[in-house]
């Protein structure tokens, strides 16, 4: 179950804002845009093959014999199938020698072959079943002798593990964070599916710009937040299903939030039928995912002649934003950037409108660690991709954030999208 | 994350096939058909108190002191607080003495003040925060003496209960599913929102019929999976937003799955681009949900003259779930119900196209338990729901699957769903 916006932090966007189905029924018409680009969203086995020796080298290191995760974000990086969470139990378990099993139900065996997942197949029939699920993974590797050290993820529920602990045998279960880290630093490939999903991210806000430019333009009534997130989100799933292959539907697609005036002022705003009024500030708080793979980017903007308030809240954001960006680099503590970045606001004197930390690690995760708050001491490394989104927000007035998704590199960091940040460029004339 | 279409079953809809942002846009227009009805979809403080007292009497009798629960439906069934998880904890506890604390994020509080959720606030600041956010409960409720009896939630992760455990003391931490089974017979304010959600939902079974009907009698192109999706879901939520007050908004507010011939065929089918075509078996799989409490109503229709081959599939269908919707009384025990109704369909010599069980449970959660399969034990009672919801599924043909949401009562069921489930009734004429 989910809801009502989310806060997320306001920094994202909310998965119900999700691109079905209405964007999937733009297809046919976005189709004849078609290019030839043969953008392939699905990575190849091989670079399965190279996630699985990373974990395996991280579970050797740490004396483990074996991992097992049923997180739907480490299933889809360490096997490239990707699913929809349910009551039935998906996960993998890595051995140390190499050998990957993936444990799932009837129903998602013909989605995981079409999927050509990277794994041995376990297969469970129904849920909860007279043979307890993990019984299949038991069956598949074999009861696990008293003390084997073996690893889980520690985002497990505790009724599964122990569901997995009563049909694999009373090893030594550890708790570990160690595919979660393996995850930090993408590889080139990954970060060729955050650079597209960036580019996408860019078109999207330029499509909400020219669609309220257009509306101006007309003289009629502007659109509604709601009218302006749909045309965005449809803007970005089109241009995926027109120019890729092998598109990977997550849950959010492309798309975000939408929000103008004193609805930005709240965390949790949603798009509603408000339309758009000269002197208005707005935000485009957008993202999408290519291969499963997360970026964000937003901006905000005003409707007409920014007022000396507006101009003020304005250029602090943005400010903090790039400095904060700054920040961002091999070596830096995720502390030390967040502290670096809110100190520009609250040092300017508006720290009572801050809400949230600067942000969050961003991958087959749309939030995952390491955070950009006082409690993540993680030190930045190259291949890192961290959202860097302060924002502040006014009361009865609007909210302001700008958001990127940055690429730590070796030398220091660098925004992968790329539309304006400044007041000027987020200025629309009316 | 999420993915892919979701089969839950195949019986459901999958999360992403949500409302959002499309069907927001078009209220406005849906709007003018704004009646004077004041339906109010949250539910009244002293609903709340009800269900707590009964978690409490359940608490009591199993010897605990307290309860810590961080499922989202559960928080939301014990406070009417809903939001969007994410990796800042939200949870309950929930003491015997009927002190109820609600732990959430800063970011959270004004969205919980908006609800009114009914308990006592432990704010923290961010996640992961330097001093962790279980700290703020621990606070609020005061570290505990070993050996006090506490129970979980049995669905918190390892890692959540670990934090919980550190922060507030080496008590006798016991898991348990109490909350969710005090979830399963319904409270009659419950019953009344399930009711609502199944009027729309069969409401947007006519409008989806409406639309293909008119198409093939404008006889020019008729509409796509995804495009009769987008229409459906538009019906489910602007109904909700022109008849009701207090909008819950939950990521799948009204829509579903619409696929045709071979698309239906595969469980995890998305509606997509395709055409309906004369002589296509097409499935309309909907679902909705007022004040957070789903519904679902699904009907498999065939567009002109049905062939042997679809009345045989389609009247084996239809007679599984009439005998596994009588099977489904107060007193039966799930495993025999499952039985009864997929035996019908195994001793007609079809049980090669068996994907799934008979179905689930229903409430604030669009999947719950108890589970109409083989493994399943319990024994219904007077106020639960489930679905009833058998399918076939024929490779390169179709999928066949009826399905209602069933509410069980003191002489035996009846479905809240209502739209006619026979051949003659799903058949478009072209």
């Amino acid at each position: 179950m989910s809801v009502d916006s989310s806060p997320e932090p306001f920094g994202s966007f909310p998965e119900p804002l999700g691109s079905f189905p209405e964007s999937l029924g733009s297809f046919p018409e976005l189709v004849e845009g078609q290019t030839t680009s043969t953008f392939n969203q699905r990575l190849a086995p091989e670079f399965f093959d190279r996630v699985q020796a990373r974990v395996v080298e991280r579970l050797t290191a740490t004396g483990l014999t074996a991992i097992l995760t049923d997180d739907p974000e480490d299933v889809a990086y360490l096997t490239g199938f990707f699913h929809h969470p349910c009551e039935r139990p998906v996960a993998v378990w890595l051995q140390a020698d190499g050998r990957c099993v993936l444990l799932l139900p009837e129903l998602e065996r013909e989605h995981a072959e079409l999927q050509q997942a990277r794994a041995e197949f376990a297969v469970f029939g129904e849920y909860p079943g007279v043979r307890p699920p993990f019984g299949a993974l038991a069956g598949a590797v074999g009861s696990l002798p008293p003390a084997t050290p073996v690893g889980f993820g520690s985002q497990i529920s505790h009724a599964r593990l122990t569901a997995a602990q009563e049909a694999m045998g009373p090893a030594d279960w550890r708790p570990t964070t160690l595919i979660t880290k393996a995850r930090f630093r993408k590889f080139d490939e990954e970060i060729a599916l955050h650079q597209e999903a960036a580019r996408i991210t860019d078109l999207m806000i330029t499509g909400g710009v020219e669609l309220i430019t257009e509306a101006v333009a007309a003289g009629g009534e502007l659109p509604s937040e709601a009218e302006i997130a749909g045309h965005i989100s449809k803007i970005g799933t089109g241009t995926m299903y027109a120019e890729h292959q092998g598109v990977v539907v997550v849950e959010m697609l492309a798309g975000g939030l939408v929000y103008a005036a004193a609805n930005s002022a709240y965390p949790h705003g949603l798009p509603s039928g408000y339309r758009l009024r000269p002197g208005d500030t707005f935000m485009l708080s957008l993202g999408c995912a290519v291969g499963g793979r997360y970026v964000e980017g937003e901006r905000t903007f005003v409707l007409g002649e920014p007022s000396a308030e507006q101009r003020a809240y304005h250029s602090i954001i943005e400010q903090a934003q790039r400095i904060g960006g700054e920040a961002i680099r091999s070596g830096a503590e995720c502390r030390e950037i967040n502290r670096t970045c809110l100190d520009v606001i609250r040092e300017a004197g508006f720290g009572e409108f801050l809400r949230h930390r600067q942000g969050h690690g961003i991958g087959l995760g749309m939030h995952e660690p390491p955070w950009l708050e006082d409690g993540d001491p993680t030190v930045l490394q190259p291949g890192m991709i961290v959202s860097n989104e302060p924002g502040i927000y006014i009361r009865d007035h609007a909210g302001y954030r700008i958001s990127d998704s940055m690429l730590v590199t070796a030398g220091g960091s660098r925004s992968l999208t790329a539309y304006p940040r400044d007041l000027a460029s987020c200025t629309i004339p009316v």
